[in-house]
């Protein structure tokens, strides 16, 4: 059982959230975004995706965004990459950490990218390699980990054997998600707990959406058995591509919140970061989901 | 430790909710919102208030909607009372339970009713003793039992305290609020554990403001330690008077998916509770502050 003190945020707010918001931001504000989050504190931020702009046309400036960015000693960008193209172009504007994604759901992958689980594996496959001669990390996201819009539920032992075999393959942080945010605490334990039977704790992270409401116990629950680094985004963005108008990505300073409160410590600026949850609201114009900072702005 | 699967889950949405909304809602929609909630498979719903219309005037009507509610076999409809004179109000209408309120801070106590926490119990004396002669419950809130918008901290001392007194006194139930919603579930734990070493657990409910976005981790981390009452108010009503703007109580349809999902039993059709939240937020003219059922509403 980890017992460690410190909680590792992955802040996915540039990326996983932006991608799913219906307002399209300017890469200047994509740029001060991330330039904000780099002075909050935050060791790891998730700065974009070299996916098609045919398919998320919010990331299509992602050269431009990963190339403009104040690169802060200390603080890790990951890209998210779909394939050994979108991964050349990410090192090309010089990323050192990118991310690939798959689902644990069958259904899920055939509907998304007409392939099985075990088919959009392999297509990491030469990913995976460059990466390792290059000496760049990746970290793996398991989507669906705990129910799919299509299949309804998803076998643990799907999540399971997915995992290991991304850890397998090299990808040295995990990251479980629970995608369309409907597992509830029981469940996000259980499933913690039988991934992490196959890889070390240490190189898994939760990823959890908000739609249900879940989020915070969800993450609480990962914490009791042990997880240390949790996937968030400043002002809850992201919405669910499947229940258009529910809630996104859990709000990362209500992560934060909660943490400090718990006396765990995370290396992060609340002050900071709700500020920049504030700013980032404006940007987008629409309420910030977080509740911590809808009730610092409201107090204020 | 109760390890029994079932929670009972104390809506206290018209009044706790109501009393905090801008809008005033018309006396035949509450008496249609308290119908229909006891449709849902709710077994206790606090009805409303016999405090001074002076100060509460969205529930001034509370005789007439007490009187007019279908009352459901089996379901317990308690009243908030202030004092004696709340007391006969409401034994006039025929509330057969009934619930008194007090804070675990002094500050607060002195800001809101200008009276010690001994004393604000000392005026619940003769409302105890003719409670008892006439075989009505009563039940307790301690409110700021994890923090105070006057005095910030509250020690856990001065709740556990406040929390025996009430029970002495003959509370059959009490209520341990975070009114503010400031509490993270580490220190939601430690309160309950303090209390459950003075007063039973099977006599204690928890009561989560959602302020903070922490209302569903604590309640999941006083689960863990025993608790087996929630209070919460359908489709998250109430704001927070020292935060304006801010979110409420925490909603009831996301308290009962949590449980479900988790395995646990409410009684409560989770279907009919989410119809009962749209239909109410449409009445108060706002969104609802029920993840579940903004999901739910977003995904028909």
């Amino acid at each position: 059982m980890n017992t460690s003190n410190h909680v590792r945020i992955v802040e996915v707010g540039p990326r996983d959230g932006l991608q799913n918001e219906k307002a399209m931001l300017a890469a200047a504000v994509k740029i001060e975004l991330i330039n904000r989050l780099s002075d909050t504190g935050l060791a790891t931020i998730e700065a974009t995706s070299f996916v098609s702009p045919k398919w998320v046309p919010q990331l299509a400036d992602a050269a431009e965004v990963f190339t403009a960015i104040r690169k802060a000693p200390g603080v890790v960008y990951p890209v998210l990459v779909p394939n050994l193209q979108g991964y050349e172009r990410a090192r090309e504007v010089g990323a050192t950490e990118v991310a690939v994604f798959t689902a644990a759901s069958e259904a899920f992958n055939r509907k998304n990218i007409n392939a099985s689980i075990d088919e959009s594996i392999d297509r990491f496959v030469p990913v995976m390699e460059r990466a390792r001669a290059d000496g760049v990390a990746v970290r793996g996201y398991v989507s669906t980990v705990l129910g799919c819009p299509y299949q309804g539920e998803v076998p643990v032992d799907d999540v399971v054997r997915v995992a290991r075999r991304l850890h397998e393959l090299g990808c040295h942080e995990i990251s479980l998600g629970d995608t369309i945010g409907v597992g509830t605490p029981a469940k996000a334990r259980a499933m913690l707990r039988a991934v992490a039977s196959e890889v070390p704790m240490a190189a898994l992270a939760v990823h959890f959406h908000d739609t249900y409401g879940q989020a915070l116990a969800n993450i609480l629950a990962c914490l009791e058995e042990g997880v240390r680094v949790v996937d968030s985004a400043v002002s809850g963005t992201g919405g669910c591509p499947y229940a258009k108008g529910a809630t996104g990505n859990v709000a990362s300073e209500d992560v934060v919140y909660m943490l400090h409160g718990m006396g765990m410590s995370t290396g992060v600026d609340l002050d900071r970061l709700v500020a920049t949850g504030a700013w980032l609201a404006t940007q987008l114009g629409k309420e910030t989901a977080s509740r911590v900072t809808r009730a610092r702005t409201a107090a204020a």
